[in-house]
Order: C-alpha cells, then structure tokens, then sequence
C-alpha cells in the first residue's frame, strides 16, 4: 500500500451497526477512479441504510441473497443464443452451450458469490448485528461466510483436519448461558481452512470433509477436538468480488480464524469465529469480521494436558469459553434496539416479532 | 382486481426522475404482507435515491447488470456440490451436475432477468430519464428490455414479422433533427412479439430473425417495413422477478408496442417505443415504459396507400416522425440537469462528463 495513504486506512475491528458504513467507505476510498469512489459511497450509504430501517434479519436476508442467485442463474445473453440458434444445428447448439457450462466447472464449485459481495460491502455484519444482538458478557457473533457445510458428527478429542502440513492445536471450550450454567447437547459446526487457505469444498476431487465436524457439548458444557493451527487467507477472487477489491485496491484477505455456529432450543443461534491474535490481518479484515472479544492468544500444550488429552508436549493450544444469549433475553433486546433506532430515524412503524412493519393506526 | 384497492393503483404514465418513485411504491403497495410492503418501500426509495444522486448513467447500469449476472452464475451451493462428492462416483457427480444445468434450459435461453428485475423496479426507466433527458418537441425514450439482440439488414418495405395469425401492418416513420432536418443514413433497430407474446429470441427451436429488424433512414429521413399490430404480453414469469410480481399482486403485462432504436453519430442514442391508444395496460405497463407522447393512433391503409407500399387496403397503418437530439444538445442537458439535482440534494460534488465526482478542491 502506498504510504501516504496510510492515514485513510481505518482499524476495522469491533464494526457496529453505527460505525460500520463510513468504515467501509473510508476503505473503499482508496480507489484512485473518482467516479468509482462516488458510486460506492452512495452504493455502500444506502445499501447500509436500507438494512438499518428495515431492521433486516438474516433470514430475510438469505432470502434475499436467493432470489439474486435465482436471478443471475436464469440469465441468458439473447444476443449469443440467437447468433448460435442461427448457426448451428440443434445438437451443436446443444454442445456449444454445454462447452460454456462445463469449462468454469473447477471455480464454479467452490462459492457463494453473492455472500462474498454481501461479506465485502460490510453488509453480512451489519445484519448480523441487528438481528442477533448481544448483551455484554455473551459471545459476540461475526460473518458466517460462504464455506459452511454440512459435516460429519465427531466424539470429543476427535482429530478433524488432516492436512500433514498443519500445526496440531487442541481446542478446549465451554458453553454457558448468561448465568454461568454450562449448556448441555447444544449442536456445534466448526469448520477451518487447510494450511494453504483453503476449505475442503473448494477441492472439486476432494471426497471426505477436512477442516470440519459437528459436536455436541457435553453434561459441563465442555467440547473439545484437534485441529491445526488455522492461517490467514484470501477470500476467492476468482469472480467478480475478486475483481472489484482489485480495482478498488483493497487486499482480500481474512485473518487467521476458526468458526463456530451454535445451536440449541431456547438460545439465539449463534455464528462466530474465533482469531489469532497478531495476525497480520487482524485490523484490515477483507469482510470486517474482527471483534477484539473474539481474539484468543494461544497457549502450547503441556505435559499434563499432553497426557490426558492425547496430543503432543509443544503443540498449541485454544481455549474458550463460550456464552449462548436465551431466546427471550435476545429478542427483547432486539426489539428494543429496533424501536429505538427506528425512533431517532423518525419512521412510522410498529414493531411486529422484531422487526418494523408501517404502522397505519 | 379487488376494486376497494382500485384508489391505490395510480396512473404510471410519463413516470420522471421526480415521480417515479412514489409511483412504483404504490403499485407495489397492493401487497398485502405488511413486513415486504415496508421492505420493498425502502428497497425502492433507496435503490432510486442512488440512482438519482449518482446521475448513474445507462453504461455505468449496464456494467452493473453485468457484475450481477456474472456474481449469479458463479454461484453454487457448497452443500449440495459436498454430498454428491462423499456419496457418488467422480463420473455420477459429473452427471448429477449435467442433469441439474440442463433441467432448466427451455427457460435459461429467453431472458437477462436482471435487467428485467431492474425494469419491474423501476429503475430502468429512472436511469434512461437521467442519462437521455430529452428537449421539448424530440423523441422521448424508454426502457430497452431484455429482448433486444442482433437483426439483418432489410430493405424498406420488406416483411419483418412472419407470424401468420398477425394482423398485417404498415409502418411509415421520419427521422428528423430537432430543427426539422431529416436525418439520414441513421441505423434503426426495430423488434415486436409475434401473436402470442412472445419475441423470436424465446423460442429455443427457432432458427432465423422474425419480428425483428435493421433498416437505415434514407436522404429524406423516411424508412418503412411491413410488420403485424403488436399485441400486449406478460413479461417472463417463470423466474424470480415473475414470482415477486405475483407475490406483490402486480399483473406482468405489458401495453402493444413495437421497439425503436437509433444510432447515428453525432446524435444521442435513442432507444424508445410505441404503444398502442386504448389497450388495456396502457395505464399500467409493468415496467413503467409508456409516455403520452409514444402512444400512437392506428389509422388503415387507404387504396393509393395499398398500390404504393404493396400491401392490402384495410390493413392498419402505423406513422411517426421521430427526432434526435445532437450529442451536444443532450450532453449540455444531462450536465444542466445533474447540476441543479446535485446542487438541491447540497452534495458536494463536481460534474465531469455529465456525472458527479467528488468535489475535492
């Protein structure tokens, strides 16, 4: 980066609803096309806006990422179908089109693209601020990225990533409640890139999960498993979001982390990730997902633990204890956030299960 | 349509950068699901604000349109692509995924649901309003549609529409400068359904160009084809777009017209329509395309008019004299235009060819 441009690049850490939008345009401003740099500043202000009035809630906006994919996925140039419909017979026609779908096979496999350009704009982390809102002392949730997938169910101490290059890290939590009770049988996805930055399904010949399980917390709320020491990496920019961080120079990396998503009857579902402290990505996020609670130093195994846990002396160590919101304690939370906001915006609006709808009384 | 609404649905005739927005919200506010109703009121008023404090230009939504699509179809869900590599054979996967990309193909071929999405929202028209404002006493423009796409040259005269069940008509046009001067030599496309609705680029079977044409203006400015009376169609609904407009209560359809579209250098680009007098969706075009000044009378082919153009007397006979406006005359408004809408939303901004950058100094 150009070091006169230094003093334009924010901390982007602990992103709120309330300071996440002149973040995002402050990082995008290092474009050096003017035009572009408008566009986005007006784009990103009521891209965030629009999430914000509406109180947005990550359902509706997975439904909303749908209907994008829907759309983009029936699109067809007339103009080419028409040339090809013209020149060739039915059959060639057929396998000319067939050419086109098979030849990004290898890229097409591996993402959600429209996520990335939601995680991107900072809009991912704005909805999940507002709809999964956290009281202090609870885990803080972040982006949930385009790499979630189904995995297998492990037992605890399970090994869960087995590239050879990795550095094992044994992984101790808890989960808890509010109140400091441990939270018994909650389901728990963990899922981790391989030490070259990559998910198992981004491999198109890659047959069994790595980098991924299903756990459950145990009676004291404990789960624990091996994994390797997880590393930084760019998000894909193979496609169109790719191209546009290019162009607007902002690097696409992610900081060295780990994901977690909880759940479990009763509790806010929770989506987080877990960072290594020192990377060198810490405060430049490619999606703004840091948040300084989510930070860990990591420890080295010692001999006790090295023979009760079955891991190597020297191998590194995480430990967290989680803290799961009640399902009552979030949404009441939510709706006060909501009505607040809402209120300083000046809007007409009741809220209904959380969320805004015009008040016509 | 449930007439204790019919107060609500406005007329969305010579719909401006001004009023467009209130419009579109009330046609989409015969939603009865209270929480998309306030989704979409914000979507829209959102969506257009940034169109208008952008000056976005018919290029710059163009690239737009593009990025989407290709975010689209790059897309895939990880899931998915995940089980069928753990359960199936390299060669099953390979298939499976064949089978899915073909399922759709009858569909896949006709349409750029984006641009489509953005015609329903309005936005089309906004952007061409903005990028083209038009003088007094020239042609006004409209939306493009997604159906546009490469035609022979023809001959005036010639038969461009083949359907047999089409009522045969004459078409007689001028093409003028905005001081009477006939402009020749201009490039004019020019496309319409056939009797069912459809555009020959939506039949996946048919092989040559019908409804559509190329013809250029000749020294007096005129040029003349022979093609059938347009009938009005539901825009596509077999995708997203078509379920959103169900579900909102808003019909697809759209008022007869036949596309117009000019290329002359040194004239701004023209991309326009006429309709019909007296359809039924002349009020209510669902893409928000119809100006009082592109609906047009049908008049019948007299006997002189018969042996001099060679075709049937009674036939309908459709005449227009279309005017461009020179580059400089349109560039000088657009920038005109931007300044005042700039000035009055107090952006501190700058105009450089036509569109707004930040204003540093």
């Amino acid at each position: 980066m150009d070091p006169s441009k230094a003093d334009k690049v924010p901390v982007l850490k602990d992103l709120t609803a309330d300071n996440i939008t002149e973040n995002v345009i402050r990082i995008n401003s290092q474009c050096d096309d003017a035009r572009l740099k408008y566009i986005l500043e007006r784009l990103i202000t009521h891209l965030h806006d629009f999430a914000r009035e509406t109180r947005l809630s990550s359902q509706e906006w997975q439904a909303g990422i749908g209907f994008l994919t829907d759309t983009g996925k029936i699109c067809s140039d007339v103009r080419q179908v028409f040339l090809f419909s013209t020149l060739c017979s039915p059959i060639e026609f057929a396998l000319q089109r067939q050419h086109e779908v098979d030849k990004p096979e290898t890229s097409l496999i591996s993402l959600q693209e429209f996520v990335l350009l939601s995680d991107v704009l900072g809009l991912s982390i704005l909805v999940d601020s507002i709809d999964h809102p956290k009281p202090p002392d609870s885990t803080e949730g972040t982006v949930l990225g385009p790499f979630h997938a189904d995995a297998p169910e492990i037992s605890h101490g399970d090994v869960i990533s087995f590239d050879p290059n990795g550095e094992p890290m044994l992984v101790l939590c808890t989960l808890k409640d509010t109140s400091g009770r441990p939270i018994e049988g909650a389901k728990i996805d963990i899922w981790e890139t391989d030490t070259t930055g990559h998910y198992d399904v981004q491999y198109s010949d890659r047959g069994v999960p790595d980098g991924r399980c299903v756990v459950h917390s145990d009676g004291d709320g404990i789960f624990w498993f091996k994994a390797i020491k997880p590393v930084p990496y760019p998000v894909p920019c193979d496609g169109p979001v790719g191209r546009l961080l290019e162009k607007i120079h902002r690097h696409p990396f992610r900081p060295s982390h780990v994901h977690f998503m909880f759940e479990k009857e009763g509790y806010d579902h929770l989506i987080t990730s877990l960072f290594i402290r020192d990377d060198p990505y810490e405060t430049s996020d490619a999606v703004f997902g840091v948040k300084n609670t989510l930070v860990v130093d990591l420890a080295k195994v010692d001999s006790d633990q090295s023979a009760k846990y079955g891991i190597n002396q020297g191998s590194w160590l995480m430990t967290y204890d989680f803290v799961l919101v009640s399902d009552a304690e979030s949404s009441a939370l939510r709706d006060r956030n909501s009505k607040d906001a809402l209120d300083r915006l000046g809007y007409k609006v009741k809220i209904v299960n959380g969320l805004p709808v015009p008040d016509l009384d």
